[in-house]
């Protein structure tokens, strides 16, 4: 296992220089944003004539790995929610949002490919998470469902074409946040290969979820993980639960994402 | 304080049927359902001629006082979600449903006073419960804040006039759900006193709220109170968390309501 | 082991009154006030004449056995605190103060030996309790300690001539108030028999002891026992701590007292 | 926020030496004791003359900020103890002590004044901590707060005109020593702004009170604070509870004293 | 589900004493103790002429069904211990053992099909549970697996001609006692329908399992359960751990049997 | 306490070098294997000629004292298991294996008097751990400690004539193996003060023993100690218990060996 920096936490710094850093740090691999926009990779780019061959030449030579291609964002509007919540991944109708977000995802897929990356990290997305309750709309969970098997399906076929696997990270307001969701989703998915997980404790332990169980019951299936952490903050949880709303600067929440080994994963 | 039966669990026996039950029990009220085609109160009825006087001629004639009306599925669609998730209740556009949904919920404080009942209790709605987390809309929850305040606000005016107080009851999947969104409705609202809570502790400790700090904070803000339980599921709750999705029957779910005294709710 | 009832918590009814009620509800025994101007037992009745054969008499007319004659305020006395905090038990000097209480100890003695009775529960009294803590002055407790061995060793040794053992209550604000101070008591009154407890589990989880351990360690000192419960109240005690202040009534309170079975001793 | 080290804790060696090594380690204030007669400070000194000058000069020279005046022992016999309890710190009677207690008190502040120091930290006192129990005397509580208002308001009022803040450390033993004591301490001085607290975590764990709870409900009160930790010891908490009397190295106590980051305080 | 009795409890009354009382308390069923000598039920009684029928009658004339015929002793040394420890159950070599023990639970399957009981509860063996530790002989707890697989696989060719399921009971001291060996159990067994086991949770809970974790691994393998409570004794499980050795009365021990209800088992 | 390191678990390095690498990285003391054939120490060769000095010297040419000789398998033999259990150690006869168990023990305390070490470290031995459980054989365990007195009685006295003690390691599979059987087994052995414990605080928690227990009820019998580790793995052990059985390296155990400060052991 290698050990790796996403890069996408210094999107204010070139990514060479990022490169640089992690080398320097004893990173092993990196982990580099697909989205639109972003300024440490141009899928176009990368599909562009010798792109792929001087941006892996670049990362090789500071002793680099490219663990990854994440693309949350892009996967995220495939199942929406749509509306002015995606706006600012891609203006637009229901349509246009899924027909973007699907291109884009097997688009990052082929760079991965170009690029010799195993995997793309990503969400799935999830048009309704309050959906998870069973009231007012009983079968509103089953749908969304449906739909994931259909146009997941469709660009999973495409990784397979390039054969690269994507991983889904489970996270709430997701259609696969827990232990049963994945499983679930697997066997909807009929066991394909393509299709697997970006293992992330701290959205894990957000919910409850003992993090070894997760591991235990999906193994095979993780294609990649996350070392992020995350804390129950005891004072707090007893009044704004375990999903409190609000911004992550807000000192009352009862969960907050930390530096890994300060909150409530264990990592021993 | 009095004991009384919510009579919508018993919809497919007659109002007077199970109100003979409930005095035989010895409960000292009941509450009545209000939504649209339930058996046991339609609010034209109680509103047309002497149609208020003879239901609480009967309902007194057992010895029970009228608790509270309860509208859940009416006050939902005030604030969504609309689309097809709604559609049982009032099928429509967005606006037809607010529209419908703020004149039942006027009509219904109308019928609470014509009966001399100091409460209704409901849920205000959510239309994506989703954006409690703040990403890919971080404006998302401000935006539902803002709407609950305008339409809201007016329902209450009509309250108001009524001489009748709104009983929310935090609820996952609903705006208001834990002592934070609880405490900022009531500054929301500007601390009118025709806003206020149904406290249902089994709806508290899902989220892993301690129900003591809900009281301690909102004392005065309580109106109304259902006797429910819930059940943390100890060996399944590692697995799917805190907020299981699917059917009530699910035998893997980490919470499930239970009959009270067999939950989680510390009710001594 | 006895069922019994301590009549001190009906003292606005005639003593024969409560006898009758305890025996009817099926208790086994009864333990009676032996504090001065208490309306269930007057010492020098019970001594003069035949006041010891008639009290008796009425009790055992009922079936019921006295499990023990109680006077924590006179005992209180024999150690202080002083001042103010005791006038409303014996007004006077601290001289007064000891002299009153070691007089009054010994008499309930005599009358618990003519009226067969063979325990006598109390308190000890501890000047300030606030020596706990090693400063301002770290002799306090030391001092405290010689005091009580002079001067309830003269009180033990009349006990030893009437033949009647003292069980102290181990409490806060009592010189005996843990497993360490109990043990440490035996051990200053040189292992001597009329030395023992009045094991009352809630005074001991209101400090965080566990129950069993008293028993353990001391059970062969245990001569008498009150069922009394007292919860730590969760919600509370992170912020009152485990030695709130103030009345009971007060609401805030980390610790209050309960009936047996509701707080947090464990009865089974 | 900066990082200071408590001189007192090196009242071997000369202040000068203490200075050096804490600004070698990397501090960059110190808290100064200001008791009679401690080898660091001497109040007269420093408002002799140029004596405040010279010793600010001394100590910025090496770069370190001077964070409070500690004065715990002379804040005490304001409140109480007297008696033998405080003899250490002032011989004589009740009167004596609460004189000069009062006098020192405010010649602390005067001499924070001169320093530019913002405050000091200190002990209010308490004479009898065993009235935290509402028996056998339930207004002596009541009586110790209104002689804190009456003899600290005084003191305060000379604190104002220094323009110095008092910063009390809750703590057993103490009139104030919980959440509940310091919000009431608060509403007692009418919430004069020289009143507030010297937050010393290891006091609260102390009594089983969360930390951050005190945070959250004093945290414009909070003026000063002890990076100092304790540890509940639980194979032996069981046996002496939470307030265990004796010495700090008796082994069998359930708390004890700890060095930051060894202890049961939650820095992270 | 019926719920039943296992009149091996009261070997002392006659069963058709046992079998009236069980039906006056309502009982649905009994389980009947099949081990040699036992005064309830004899193998050879059952198995000659019409005995099989004239118990069937007994019991089912108190409208009682029999559960399973018990068999715990005669189970247990097929796979030993040997020597003294056994010899209570049959003396002998260990041959002798293995070859009595074999018999008679073949035999007591034999009388099940005879009465038409469709399940024979009892334990498997282990010859040294120490074993469980790898060392000083890794291969031991395998060599007992072959010997289980051998001797008992034989027993159950004989248990399916008589159309009878075995249900062993996991426990310590058995070589089935946990999930993980339960688990390995099956597949040793090759997933033969005749093997399956006697739900007890308080053998579970013993060593720290969750019962619900064997229900929801196992379910399909639950022929017949054990409505048996334990308790972990907390004040002394900390001294004894968590197998303590020695006599059911000894007062320290860190388990102990209890009364369904008042031991640790989460029967709710 | 000097800070030593076992040799054993370099047995594939010379003796020399783990002692000069243990005295680089600041060990004061090494504790060294005597059990036959091991590469580290031969106890012929100790006891030959100048076999001790040589050695001694050696030793404490590196600036490393000698803590004590272990010998743990040769002990176990002593008690048993007999059979192919303990074939690894003495292949022979159950006769056998205590002949040359207790043999090579007494040699291995002439040893240790020979190099001056004042302690040697081991097993007892336990023929079969399922006794703890009182069935089917009652006396079983009774019967072992018969044995340890007598057979461990002789080898005692050998070690008073040697001036040299035996500190047991408590654990599981063991005769003596939590607080209550090794109060136990110094009351067996008369109080001699031959016979003490190598505290291993691993061996404890593995049974959910407080490792502070035995320090606090045992102290002045522990003469040697292992700063081992252990880990209750708490997502195992709700279905493999606490003492799983099987390799070391199965990820499913619910308890597993871990280096100091990774495991479940309060250090601190």
């Amino acid at each position: 296992m290698k050990i790796g920096l996403f890069t996408a936490t210094f999107l204010d710094t070139r990514l060479e220089e990022v490169c640089k850093m992690a080398a320097g740090l004893g990173y092993q691999a990196v982990e580099l944003p697909a989205f639109s926009g972003n300024p440490h990779l141009d899928l176009d780019e990368v599909l562009k004539g010798s792109g792929a061959k001087a941006l892996a030449k670049m990362i090789g030579g500071y002793g680099l790995a490219i663990s990854a291609l994440a693309n949350h964002p892009e996967g995220q509007i495939v199942l929406g929610p749509y509306g002015k919540d995606t706006d600012g991944i891609c203006k637009g109708s229901k349509e246009d949002k899924i027909k973007f977000g699907s291109e884009r995802m097997v688009k990052t897929a082929q760079a991965a490919n170009a690029l010799g990356v195993p995997v793309v990290t990503g969400f799935v997305g999830c048009e309704n998470f309050g959906r998870f309750f069973p009231w007012p709309y009983s079968k509103g969970w089953a749908d969304m469902e449906q739909e994931f098997v259909e146009r997941w399906g469709k660009i999973l076929d495409k990784f397979a074409e390039y054969g690269v696997k994507f991983a889904h990270e489970p996270h709430p307001n997701q259609l696969i946040y827990d232990v049963d969701t994945a499983l679930r989703s697997v066997q909807l998915m009929g066991g394909r290969k393509e299709w697997g997980f970006n293992f992330d404790p701290a959205n894990l332990i957000y919910l409850d979820i003992q993090v070894e169980r997760f591991i235990d019951e999906l193994k095979d299936r993780i294609y990649h993980m996350h070392a992020k952490d995350g804390e129950v903050v005891e004072h707090n949880v007893k009044r704004s639960g375990r999903i409190p709303q609000g911004d992550w600067q807000r000192l009352g929440r009862g969960f907050r994402f930390r530096i890994p080994g300060w909150g409530s994963v264990p990592w021993k």
